[in-house]
């Protein structure tokens, strides 16, 4: 089985005036992830092992295969003889589920959540996909600026590598509900989803996103399938992401700090 | 045609006590671009306009489906429907470019540059693809540790979104030669690429190529494929870029900042 505790690596460490030593380190471990539907291979995620089934049923969920825990009959790790022991999930998915849900998991494939793609037409097709949101939370601004140090105070037994990218949820008040890390920060966003969803908690729509780097529209589009009414990033976001944001509804924060942060949409 | 200039949005800046503001802030431009073979979609990245026939030739360089400039007869932005004016790519290939790789454009939209994965042996079967590097370079330490601030000087421009990762090349002495940015840092590597494989001057084997960000597989397999000796990266590595890298006699070196780095092979 594979491990998400980060990796010793010896390397070599260079100072100024060109001094070196060779030290042991801690890499992120990086590794491939098979996700099945019903025994065929719909899509491969370089993901940080760890919480591989949730991270399966988020990524069914936020590409639209899935859309509650009666959809996914059985989740496991499955045997495959081409790659590592325990980078391969199969899934079996409810004889209940239409066709043209199980063939997303063929599109997912093209416009794989690590594209951040979802197609040409994206903000048109997936504002008919999943319709403005209802909901809202409105955090008081002191809360939303205490986040990011919460986040990585939980973080820090990762700071060794300095490599991880972070999904949290938090509630109105500021409590951490869970989070996940993982080497693409679209699969740190789908093991939060698939914590709810494996919980049979959804939506996801009383509860902040905060994500630790810069938000594009693939993360924007996963929250607003989950039905996140508030999502928040410790960087930048881009000209997609609030696009997206402002059509659905979504409230959309960057550059999240303990005394400031810029509201883009919301 | 689209315009790679930052956005302007209007936001709400947020600070401590709550005040509110209204100003003008300026976002990274995400827009899908698809990139086609013989006008067949090959892949659909979400990239920042600008450098686009570069992006489109370097992404089928380091995918493997062109291994020179003589075997790409024409390529240009051409009209598309269904998308934005200038977000479709088209590319003709020579007549004696081999159907497997002509094929490897369909392996390359399943296995995205976007998505970091090429596929279940991802280390094996790259190396069958592109043998151990020949070639190596041996900048000085502090000449290294002068790259990110020159980076950083190039990348000014862009500085008011904070939203864009960088790719540079220099060469031994710490001389720039070309960089890139873009909201993906795999299209920013793509445009390097892309670049030196238009003025026809591949492989890129005396150069050493600096990405702002972390450091994952699909980083170390472009740089590899592109025959580049030394990868440098601001931020820390993964797992599986230090194996690959150490696997195909790469230097491989990150938090390169102004007064030490980490070399994790080579």
């Amino acid at each position: 089985m594979s491990s998400s505790a980060p990796k010793k690596t010896q390397i070599i460490r260079v100072e100024s005036g060109g001094e070196e030593r060779s030290v042991q380190d801690f890499v992120a471990v990086e590794e491939p992830l098979e996700i099945r539907v019903d025994g065929t291979p719909a899509a491969i995620t370089m993901r940080t092992p760890g919480h591989d089934l949730e991270l399966a049923a988020g990524f069914l969920f936020t590409e639209g295969v899935i859309e509650d825990r009666d959809d996914l009959q059985a989740i496991a790790h499955v045997d495959n003889p081409s790659t590592t022991r325990g980078n391969t999930v199969d899934t079996v998915l409810a004889a209940g589920v239409p066709a043209a849900r199980r063939r997303s998991a063929d599109r997912a494939m093209y416009a794989s959540s690590s594209c951040g793609v979802c197609g040409k037409e994206s903000i048109e097709r997936l504002m008919k996909l999943s319709p403005a949101l209802q909901h809202s939370i409105a955090p008081d601004s002191d809360v939303l600026m205490r986040l990011p140090a919460l986040l990585r105070e939980e973080q820090s037994v990762f700071e060794q590598t300095g490599g991880l990218h972070a999904a949290a949820l938090f509630d109105a008040s500021g409590t951490l509900e869970v989070i996940r890390e993982d080497i693409g920060r679209h699969n740190a966003v789908d093991k939060v989803v698939g914590f709810r969803l494996q919980a049979d908690r959804m939506p996801i729509d009383d509860r902040i996103l905060l994500v630790s780097g810069r938000i594009g529209f693939e993360i924007v589009q996963k929250a607003l399938i989950a039905r996140i009414p508030l999502v928040a990033a410790v960087g930048a976001p881009s000209s997609l992401a609030v696009e997206l944001a402002q059509r659905s509804g979504m409230k959309l924060i960057g550059f999240l700090k303990n005394d400031r942060y810029n509201q883009y949409a919301g």
